[in-house]
């Protein structure tokens, strides 16, 4: 969930201590405006913003709504001052979060053209202080989040497995991790994802694969263990990767590398 | 500066209550490498997610270093369970960071090719949270900051000169500002420019102008006074730019677009 | 995770503005020590307060640990001004986290006494501020932590199934929910259960039914769907609950109602 | 004071980054019952919980009154979703803090049927992070608070006196401490009672003593000094302790081990 | 007691986000030296800021010591970036804390000239953010802290006498309040002191008196029952208040209206 | 800027864990009145603690305006309880930040006496955690708020020239400052100043001159860079140092030694 603690921080570094020029009179509209296409995504966070503020402001699309330019996001109503002053810290969480969720949906329209069961997901390469932001961006884009903290999905590295075995090291994570908690394995060749589903996965993740071994893997898996690629997937790879039946590919570029959307906000 | 309660912040985020997979014995040495070439930013932020943690950290090479591929950027040394705890988000903030110091060379170096003495300088279009790291990237990438919060330099907007006149508008602003503060003062037509310029500007910022209208606006401008060009000008657009004369080229996408620096964690 | 910034509220609660008694010279070794028997649980948060003290501090027994009265459980060494500021907190922290430990072995001995698969699980009934701390506490005395945030696993409810049925509030949900995530289903009528788990459940509620309904839902499941009693279920009840087949028996008991382990701190 | 902050802390250790099912359209009324007797308290902090998340809240009876099942004892009204999302963490505070009031009510009731002068207070053994709370859930169930801080009263500990003898150790404190500030000296002999009280103690603690010793202890003392018997009294223990006629029984109890007061929340 | 977030704020409100010139290469030493004579106070908050950043502390005097021109207070020794960034939040700190110690001496010298018993008290007319350091201050010049906070000593102000007399509003206090909590009753007629004394006032406070009015209302007192003098009294009034046989008298100014003590902060 | 965190902090450190007289009921309305005349000042600091407590208050006049004893300032309205919980604070800071404000209109005052153009400036020298609050006050008293942060301007410092040289050390700071940003040079000698000048110092700080000493470096500075006199300067010293033509003459007194300015909270 957004804090009130975190708005004051995002705002606090922008304002600084004072700002002479604010002291304007008066009340005003502002609107936040696409000037290009995309995803809404991250509006209710700029809302925020404005309500930390005491500014009236009403969302005016849902979360992952495809904008047009022009379409109005947001409006802000309110003192001049402080309409003003949540400005700049609005528009940019909100194209931010908004070019997550336009890169999001274009993975997943590339993906979707060639099966459309496939699930394209982010990671835990998030931007630092923006991890709820990006991964509800992602979701807006109609991407899956992937576990949002380490604590959501437990993972078998291969250091385990290297220590103890399949068995032994999927046997020793479960024993120590809920029942309401999913465990995934990760695999380094496509031979051991069968093992990995054998030894109790629910998910196996098939680590730095080119599509056709990752094919190999994804075949050889009983019904009901999903399959998760990643590692150095481009946005130019993904129907590749889409076409070898494999359930989730995740791309770190989705959060970290996405460029912001065009916003501007226009007053009066 | 970046505080402990904000690398508390991501640590946070990043591993929620509990995290079961990480009780790893023993002791270890993980390697911040960066797998692409690229400027190093962001080492000392990534720095204080270890120390947080209590795990010894070095910084191998300075803010603003040519990385190549496989060259040690960071070196995490202590307790498995600790190393890998800070990882994820050491990481992130490394690789976010230096993705803006790279871009920032790109476009310095491409500046410096048509006016070696043209500045490159971000904006306040950064991401929330981040913009002392962003600005030290900015600087690491050989940028210039520009101003840090709405409190480091007064604008003078276009509602303020329509309401009051240049000479009004700036006098008032000047009376209000600090000796420390410079006043930029912000037009739209290059011929306001030296108006600017006369009623006491210390710089002028020529907004969304092409490069034609831009020269001829910078060409008018009295010794002293600085001229910067903004406003949707993308990273192909900035030998254009630098080609005009003009003193500052300041680029949103620096900060809110530039993809990340790939770096990998290597521990053992 | 515990952070310095929950250690420095605890403190400053405690303390106050300022402490006159506490001006005591020299340095001093303390011992934290049980003074009936029970389970060691919140000996790293207590850790932590010293450590925040800059008192250096041992942890002498793993989270977990069956204590006998006197077993020393943690020592603390330093200024005898910093160690005894810390005392009364660690002394609280340690005693609340073994009591929920103690208490969450009891019932998971009573009910491996019936059968030594089921699993005793907390809820989200924790105290407010110490939900990781309670949440390690029923795994160090044997429980399972069940879902530690409303984002760990995703709840469908009665409400939504009314709305909608079994079927198509299930779809729903997981639509939205991360293949990283899984889905319980609460149903209060034996009968529902298997509707549940046909629809797709991964884990079926059970909600607030007798030891004998409670074994018809049990039963009816297919393989491979967990089945969780919960609601109004006393310690007193658990080796009957356990007889049904069930796989996890939850209990808010667990955390809200557990009397504290007695420590006391020994100095000197 | 329950401030802002701290009930944000509350909020985003149950709710974590994201909560998928919590979409719920259109406005709610919800109301928090106890199924079971008990005292009310932790009322305006469960209240303090729906306003943070703009929900109009009203507590419907005061604290320390005592509540029949079914009585509502606080209404919120507004958006589903965000009545639901304070939902368990409001039920959580009120249930641990009145569970705290009814102990203490229970301990009350029993001295004060063998002496109603006698006062059951608190000790500072509270649940870190609750302190405030639990305190004034003592003083709704007509315990007394005892001191909040370590900086409320000044206590003379055994070490004190054994260091510089009664006289010099109290003299000492005394010039110390604040004229508004009481102080309290330890004794663990009845015998010392009586020296504490002619060295200027305001109230002396007889520690550990059983109620025969206790007595001779309070008998020796003049009028105007308080007694408290303090350390290992359980519930059954007061009888027998308020029969010695002592001034304040002090139970850690009270805040450390009392069961939750069970709540329902109803919407709808 | 003083946190390292209080420390945080100090140090992001004077740094900023980004401090250009403060890469110094190497080592150095700082001493913190008073320019003028005075009392020590706040170095332990200037040394918690050196700490903050990692630098090596010694406080050289205690809390009190009456300090000559040129006798280190403080010496700092670290990287020269480190040292340099805390000095002026660390001076600034201790400025203001031994500037409030210096006055509170001053006023106990006036007054003990007259009345050696008479004890000098601060009020809770502090400075935002400073209670705490303030009130140490007044300690460390020999005054008497007076209540910490609100919840420290219970005040029967005129408002609860006029609606319910004296004995009934004392009366009714003294049930809601802790055994552990002196009761002040403020009077602004020198016969209401006795009537407050006999209702059973710890403390009575003669407000805005002159000090032939307070000796009528001091003298009337019966042994055992306190008199303060507030309201008012600039520190040229001391002795004449002092000479009235009051037990304390408070004032306002020695925390909000103290000037700072100069210090110099000696580097190399 | 103030934020809701600050505010929470002012108020815990005031009230503690709980305030047992301040069960007031029913509605009140406050005036917050000086009792001697003065320049308002903190007046939105002193709203903004009502406002967290949720009652409506409305600012009576601007910031710098001339006050006379009993104009009413602000005016809080709402329940009893919560304005009695604020009063206190409120009143503090307005107190603190008036009194700057009045001491710094009195410099000002003295200063435009013998030339009106002279600036009177603030320092760094303000007290922890009141920054932003203090400087605005020195502009509310017609002074120059100077740099807010160390990012706002840089100071190149002697031992930087003791280095370099003037012409070496100021071109490296230039290298690597933004052109947003101001640089000031720090001389000792009258004869340095003008070296700094021609090396490209935008302002030059001529410290711990006397008068006659400070008018020769004034005299010989060219136009458009300015002189700031600073170093021991008292409110006495303030016309000699006017009267050298310096341009800023700073004071460290303006806020850590202005005495507090007297108001009183009526209520009913």
């Amino acid at each position: 969930m957004l804090t009130d603690s975190t708005v004051e921080t995002w705002l606090r570094e922008d304002i600084g201590h004072r700002d002479v020029t604010n002291s304007v009179p008066g009340e005003t509209t502002g609107r936040l405006v696409p000037t290009e296409p995309g995803v809404a995504a991250g509006l209710d966070a700029a809302a925020a913003v404005f309500e930390y503020l005491g500014v009236d402001v009403q969302v005016q699309v849902e979360e992952g709504h495809q904008l047009d330019p022009g379409d109005p996001a947001l409006v802000a109503e309110g003192p001049a001052q402080d309409v003003l002053r949540g400005e700049r810290v609005a528009v940019n969480v909100a194209a931010h979060a908004s070019g997550v969720a336009t890169r999001t949906r274009e993975a997943v329209d590339a993906a979707h053209e060639v099966d459309d069961e496939v699930r394209i997901a982010g990671t835990r390469k998030t931007t630092p202080g923006l991890r709820g932001i990006e991964k509800r961006a992602v979701a807006a884009g109609g991407g899956d989040t992937h576990r949002l903290t380490l604590s959501g999905m437990v993972m078998v590295k291969d250091n385990h497995i290297a220590e103890l075995g399949f068995d032994r090291a999927i046997e020793r994570i479960r024993e120590r991790t809920s029942f309401a908690t999913k465990v995934e394995v990760e695999v380094e060749e496509p031979g051991d994802a069968v093992r990995a589903a054998e030894a109790g996965a629910d998910v196996v993740l098939l680590d730095n694969l080119d599509p056709a071994a990752l094919e190999r893997g994804v075949e050889a898996l009983p019904d009901g263990v999903l399959a998760e690629a990643s590692g150095g997937i481009s946005m130019d790879d993904v129907p590749a990767y889409a076409a070898t039946g494999v359930d989730i590919i995740s791309l770190g570029s989705l959060t970290h590398s996405a460029p912001a959307l065009d916003y501007s906000f226009r007053t009066g």
